[in-house]
């Protein structure tokens, strides 16, 4: 598997990164109707949306600030060697437009938009979006069968319901893809849980299913190294989904997300996670919950796309 | 008419203004449940809701920087020596909860909360929440007549829909409150509209319904004076409901909205054109479309409060 | 001892976070005046006061940005399973009012305000205000009987004196403190302490007096646990007060603060100092020098909340 | 002439303002090698570049936060009716690829840029840059023939050299364009030049080449109307180029660049000057010294593309 | 009277104006042990203290911040022609050393500081500081004989006291210089006063003494020229002091202050009523009340230099 | 070596540190016609250039806010007890003057002004800057000899050249250095080297001439000492210098940068790396990179000069 030229992003040698219309990482803009869209292989998607956001708003504009801070990327990882642009075909196919004022619309929008991809053969790298948005991106993608998840966050987002029984909200996409079918329970594992509690609702829900979780208390005392061998295990050979929550970091290291908790990991250990993936098999990932409105140094961003590099070798490793 | 001891705003001779638990213009605190509730004449509430947002979010975070920001309003009025706290027992009514998640419950909310305030003979002073925030409101207060309007913005909110057949949005409040029987189109006006245009379909419905809108470049034009004089007749002695849309002002003097246009007027005009209301039946007035994340220094809060004062005065006047 | 329904804070599942008045921690508003005041266990007191600074102020902004910030703390401890505002009546007791232009004055205010709780066995959680605040917090809580104290910092503040004689400023709380009687030096222990020296006269007096300073070098060497069981021992079983200065906290989690010293713990050790004070006989702590101004964003409030809870529980454990 | 279905922006009732790959005004991306650019008649480029910057740098960050500032603008112009997209085919013809070390260089490539701009007779809509950004296009626009210009600023940028005899930065542009024979003196015009001079070696090279001033003293007191008359009345119906410079308005207005000169334009008459453009042979034009480094906001920006905007449509009337 | 070549500031030219050791207008740094302090003519002093600022402290971060700004500034007025520094000998006199924890301390560091250039005939152009920083250099400049004052500010600060009986603060000091002697009131005119009121305290003082107020909707309704013939006439040709308070200019242009007011003049209007004071009796001057932390931009630091250049040029007119 | 009184900075204690015109750690100001100069032993010179800049230019600002930043420093080092102000001599020497539109120019003017060092046996430490300063820096200081170098960075800055063969760019000085015989490669380790590559060319370069490369999990892998340890015996007892660029901590340590690359040192170990600096011959350091415009809150500065004082001290040990 090897990409061809049409596919290579621009070098900053040859154009300064802050020079040029931004797509993600400075790859070729194809959108569906793109001649170019069936050959590609891996699609990096943004999914401007945060309607199921019940606190603090802004991951709507999350996919606009990360292809900016994206021009940073250049082509080759430090440590493994990989060249991601080289070992596949990889495109920025552009921005699932969303409904802002109606949540079953967009998520409707939403799953039409990744069922081409699965009809095109196309592994998705989503950038969010608020966390809701791993829901319709995984009725496309589990349509058939039930997936296993590494789920890297400080919230589970495995409760019922908000405010009287409102379903759908980014505290509540696991509960629903549990119920749904498009998870199994089983081979789903959350890293990094922290932060005041209500109370143990969505705790006993993921024991009730044998969701496992794996406190910050527990990440640190263990090391990630061990945690990651566990995760692994968890989730097996089969077909795996990768959700990446910014707010597993520490908002010292990540302010621009609605939600935080402080006394997360740093940043080195926010990429060394991802250098655990490799080897799995990955059939698509998302970087969620990039506030842009609650960081203008745009740090946040940066240091999502750092890892969403991380995630496209993991998923071509 | 005269208010009671209970309902005087601290001092800031008394405690520095920085300092308390802030409530709007430091009024006493009173809830529906409260005794003092039912004594109450005005009521300054807060909306904090901004479902109906089409671009940038955040006016569901005004409330809190309104409260914060109006600690520095005092006692008497510069130019009319009205002491609006002694005039009316005036009182911060605190929030209604919204759900953030669901725009036609958190409609129904509002509607409930402001029909105990019609039930209670408490006229309202609202602090957006974004502009759909007036439809609920004026679904409360305009129950029985429809009522009369003058509007500041620089967009009309006529506008039918968006995306595709979405009927309730920050765009479309004022179409569906005529549709609905809650205002009497031939007594609106709306003054201060500029910024590029889609297409004429707003204005197109404005003037098959006789509603009167004033262009950014006439206000300059005629002047204020002038302008508020046509208004003061266009809506007369009946029941009329003050909107205003802190983007009627230039966005260098009030950056915090979601949906600025430039070229409006100033602070001095944003205060003067209140004081043209005097002697108006003012059933109501809200003051919509602050939003903090776009403006972290506060200078927009504290404008809106400044204009909230001075929509204060203009009903009690 | 257990909390009654009153003083139960409002859920995020019930009203979302960025709506209400914020009192700390969405719990009941109760003044000395309130008929309820003398159920208060443990009481949550602003104290927005910092003219003992001598070089960036601001602290006097803290109490209300700690107090929004608070809103998105939750009901129950993740480690220790602890529900505070069940175990006790936990209030927001208000802000105690200073006079910004006379430090005497102010001194005499609050000692007064904290008369009255302890008048009514109320165990004080201050927010600060700058670090001169404990002082007269401590002349309350210490009148009959010196006390130990476990001092979270980057400073000693043991200094004698600034500017050619100045006794009072946030730089001496606790030199005027040892030689009021108020602390028991041999009870007091000072963790983080660091940055570039002036001279050596606060370590001389500390020496000179008994009082343990851990200073950060020490502190990384040996470890949170191993510094925590020689503080415990230190201060012992009986009464102790703990002081938290948020500049203990390395400047990059916790930049709004006025004399920062790069180089300290990060967020989680910030909260896991706390969780090593659970059994101890704390009469009061304090979470001082959080300074807006200085952290538009708000993330330094947000940690100070977070410890602020961290506290409150080690209080009532 | 009209513009085909090809050229036609993205309208945000489609799609909201917040997504998609960003592109002035949503205009189809149509670098030189598209097969629609032959059919471009109006081009927006953008160059980012500011190497001939002798204060604060930013402007080469312009394009790309101009770019998203953009997709806030909608079809029509409000005053005059006009649609420009369909007046003509308009695009996004990309960034020139600036080198950011060598001057010189950067210039041949700007030229050389808008030379393929000339042959396809595209008249361009230019994004700097600083205000240096002008000579390069001038270059490649006035080869032929001298041309007249209207220049929007607050400096007359007609130094002779800076340093000790460096010959191209941004205060020089204009001085060398008349040189070099691109502009003829008689047929410019400097309007709302300020601020405190080094002394008046600009204004006598004015002088003694028949360059019109009109500062901003005498700009208010005969008011816009006239002085854009006169302005008319010097470029006359031969071809014109129009520069503006975002430091022409006031910096309260338009904070983002690089050397601010107080009391300058609102925003209002900002756009008023381009109305008073219409009907004038006009070239090509530019908007200039947009640095987002000094305006996080992005209001300059939106002030910089509204006003983009208007000269569009100067150049479409 | 012309300056020598030791007291020419540094041009633009010769240095970028962000290098260099900043010191006011790029003066050389003349401290009163320097051999050529005598020779000075006219004085740029810092006071950097706020301890009197009843709200938010910060103008203690002043003249730091306007020295940096003031590089921007060049040798010429543009309108007058006047060249300062080569009218008289300026220069950078430092900062006087506040006790930030005591004001008397402060004050009579200040006055003394004051007594040498008044010893010296060195007259002071001061940059605060809040207004509490006027009367001790009242008390110097003043010692023997009342003066006049002209006044800007949207504040009368003529309050007998705050907070029960503090009588120093920066609502208070013109009282106290009328009580002290220092101000003539008779010839004391105050420009620009507006603003929500606590009571009329303020104005019944300056009616029962003499003090001339003038509110902004006056000035508006008169214009400028008209309201300075009458100040000048007001002051006539005796001694004049002129206070300068940044919050006179309408908040959206000069952000960065304690107590802002909405609703005044712009920056073209703050520096046309500097050139109105030519030809007038200027003992001192002062530039208060600006405030770093609340505008971390600088626009107000450099609008505020903006005005000390013009004030300098009434100085030396 | 002892310095004497002329040389003391003023204290905090006398003077409170927001006080005064600032100079680096409140040392006098002695440029080279300053009587004292000859008796300097160690320099503190600003270099405000950053014309080297590939991508986000800003570090031209970074002395001044250096400068502001320093005076936050104290005399005496925490762990090692030295008094670097009366160890030695110290001065600011001021800034070297650059001009920022010509590269050659700026790199003669760099080297004329530390070869004046040079000739007066001062010791330089140094304020960037971008990277690009450390070439004409080391053209003086190694003119006689090949010197040694210990490198904190993210990058190696080996790379030959940038835009079609731009040889002097912020990513070639050290390149440039080994050619031009400044360097020994032999003698030269970089440590902290991350982020995603462009290729290894620069890599290959260092493997072929012999520059060690401790890439950051080498480095965390092992611990600061052993690779200190390491990098002691590469340059061994010779002269050496020290370059540190801010990149090489983490970027949410030091945000105000040009190139951040994620997961680097914390901000303890970007001071404890410099205390295994004791010791070694120590010719030269200079603090790099350090860009004001992308961190307002000045954090990355105050960073940036507390490691300053780490190197006088080391250079002084």
């Amino acid at each position: 598997m090897m990409s061809d030229s049409f596919f290579q992003p621009i070098s900053g040698f040859d154009l300064p990164r802050f020079a040029g219309v931004p797509t993600f990482m400075r790859l070729p803009h194809v959108t569906p109707d793109h001649p170019r869209f069936q050959d590609v292989q891996v699609g990096l998607v943004g999914v401007p949306w945060d309607s199921g956001t019940t606190n603090r708003p802004g991951p709507r504009h999350g996919p606009r600030q990360l292809r900016d801070a994206s021009t940073m990327i250049r082509a080759q990882h430090q440590v493994s060697g990989l060249r991601p642009f080289e070992a596949a075909n990889c495109a920025d196919l552009g921005d699932v437009g969303p409904n802002p004022a109606d949540i079953q619309d967009s998520m409707q929008r939403i799953t039409a938009f990744y069922d081409q991809l699965v009809a095109a053969k196309i592994r998705p790298l989503t950038a969010g979006g608020d966390h809701l948005t791993s829901l319709p991106v995984l009725r496309a993608l589990a349509k058939d069968q039930a997936v296993g998840m590494i789920h890297f966050d400080s919230h589970t987002d495995l409760f019922h319901s908000y405010f009287d029984g409102t379903m759908y909200t980014h505290g509540t996409p696991f509960r629903r893809a549990v119920e749904e079918g498009l998870l199994d329970p089983k081979r789903v594992v959350q890293i990094g849980i922290r932060g005041t509690m209500y109370d143990s609702e969505d705790r006993d829900f993921a024991k009730a299913n044998g969701i496992r979780i794996i406190e910050i208390e527990e990440y640190f005392a263990r090391g990630l190294k061990d945690v990651m061998a566990e995760a692994r295990e968890i989730v097996g050979t089969l077909p795996t989904y990768v959700s990446y929550d910014i707010d597993f970091v520490d908002p010292t290291f990540a302010p621009g997300t609605g939600t935080p908790e402080v006394g997360g990991p740093n940043s080195f250990e926010a990429l060394q996670v991802c250098r655990e993936l490799y080897g799995l098999n990955i059939i698509g990932a998302d970087m969620v919950e990039v506030s842009p409105p609650f960081d203008q140094s745009g740090g946040t961003a940066f240091l999502g796309v750092s890892i969403m590099f991380e995630l496209l070798c993991a998923m071509l490793s």
